[in-house]
């Protein structure tokens, strides 16, 4: 029987980083190990992770021979860190090349949208890609739009509020743009075959469970609850004008991690709704696979499926454990 | 029968471009038009395309009108403009978008390389890829590697010197780092296959004649003529050294087009030689088709044929006319 591939993972406490862990997990298929901070060390959810009984490094990225350490003998490492720590990722790169790593993922994890100038946060990864090019280490990179968890609308009697991380009923737009849509729980078990398989080595791949456009969206809350959704319209030029205040605002204080996140998600919405990026179209047009025509065998959780959980008051709020 | 494909070309009259016009009118697939500066109208070179009943736009860049009427109904918009004029091409994008051409060719024709941080002309053009990729166009990017015409050494009769741009016996490093080498004739041929093909639709394609070493290339000069090349070594660190002077000197005077030249051609020797980026393992990596397997019918010129030419006295010097 072949040798377990061993990963390393950065990031695994996040929102996709604990999806990827869980994925990972499930296939059976990698020797898992977790790279964390120091200082994170101590933190419950890393310490639940290491009552699992998987090995988990406390680096500072600073220190090259610690890393050297973590990344011996490693096959796979996949970054799942933060969008405020994306530079960070750099100071990996010289340490994964040296150890002659089989394949590096990086964060990408976001939605589809070009490599220059439609997103801060998509700019800042293509740095990262472009010093991966740079040094020749073989990569995946996996895009897998917007979750669910952050992609359906309140409704009147309030009974979903609870899985919503900001309850609106915002529409973009004439509400028509399609967009890729995966469940949040559905990336790690993406993850765990990509990383697998030959076809998506320095490849882009996207994921969905479904394409549906805020109106289709909302009609599926409609049918399955049997409320109405009143929504609220948001104009394109109300869309513009956020980011170009977002903009403003974080070049007074670049430094300023909430108005960088302001940022983001204005250039979200834009993308998404105005530009029209995060489609099946666009991907094709920038040269990703579909992770869907890779693995026909796996069915992952559709919207619809998602829906009927969160009526039943069984869904996670996203973003709400430390 | 189907109506010929509109092609508009810039850049014409260089040796590029003058390739492409060749190989393009050779096919007789296309209808072509060509683009220069209203200064160059009068140009010999541009007289000499003019008297052959090819239509030509003397248009100014920044003159979005004219702009617009010469892109009206074109289907194929390639450039083939000089590496000093490469951020020009971004003046033509909204323009190529507004006027729905069907692919553009963006002046790329140069060695594989990563597309950040190996060398300022490929960084250069990948800022325009990028605005493309940003506008959506569908878009081809064709690299050709190197020309066999500035690809051969010098010999001690002085027989071949009248077709070398820069007569010399370098060798790089070991001379053993594999180049893609494309003859400069062929580029054309190429260019007229790939521009019809939906395959190379939003994609990367690099061509070839053959992939050779220096030591390769001197081995081939030795046998063909009978005499003796005896060799300069130049070192990585020479190299090295080459193009941080390089960088210097442009750092001192940006705008300076000589000093420019001497960073892109250290530059080339660098990506060529010390990093090995010129190779079909890395135009893989980099997801680039290979144009020989798309054109197994095409058979291109090798180098052995193109320098029996040189030996004989056939060839024709690059960059000597104007």
């Amino acid at each position: 029987m072949a040798a377990k591939q061993k990963v390393l993972l950065l990031g695994a406490t996040g929102e996709t980083g604990a999806s990827i862990l869980k994925g990972l997990q499930e296939s059976g298929n990698f020797d898992i190990e977790v790279l964390v901070r120091p200082a994170s060390m101590n933190k419950p959810s890393v310490q639940k992770i290491q009552e699992q009984g998987i090995k988990t490094w406390g680096i500072d990225l600073d220190e090259s021979s610690d890393l050297m350490s973590a990344l011996s003998g490693v096959d796979v490492l996949i970054s799942a860190i933060g969008p405020q720590d994306v530079m960070q990722q750099k100071k990996l790169l010289q340490a994964a090349k040296s150890a002659g790593i089989k394949r590096i993922v990086p964060c990408a994890f976001i939605t589809v949208a070009p490599p220059h100038g439609a997103m801060l946060l998509r700019d800042e990864k293509e740095e990262v890609y472009n010093d991966i090019k740079l040094l020749g280490i073989p990569y995946t990179i996996i895009d897998v739009g917007f979750w669910y968890q952050i992609s359906f609308p309140s409704l009147p009697s309030g009974k979903v509020d609870y899985a919503s991380v900001t309850p609106n009923n915002i529409i973009h737009d004439d509400g028509t743009a399609p967009n890729i849509l995966t469940d949040l729980r559905d990336i790690g078990r993406f993850v765990a075959r990509i990383i697998c398989d030959d076809r998506t080595l320095n490849k882009y791949v996207y994921t969905f469970g479904d394409i549906l456009s805020e109106n289709e969206i909302y009609r599926i809350a409609e049918e399955l609850s049997g409320e109405k959704v009143a929504s609220t319209p948001m104009s394109t030029e109300q869309i513009e004008n956020g980011v170009a205040q977002a903009k403003a605002a974080l070049s007074q204080d670049p430094q300023d991690p909430m108005k960088r996140t302001f940022l983001y998600l204005s250039e979200y919405q834009h993308s998404k709704y105005v530009r029209k990026d995060n489609r099946p179209e666009c991907a094709d047009y920038l040269g990703y696979l579909n992770a869907r025509s890779l693995y026909p065998d796996f069915t992952p959780i559709s919207f619809r499926e998602f829906f009927v959980e969160v009526l039943g008051g069984k869904v996670r709020k996203v973003y709400a454990s430390s």
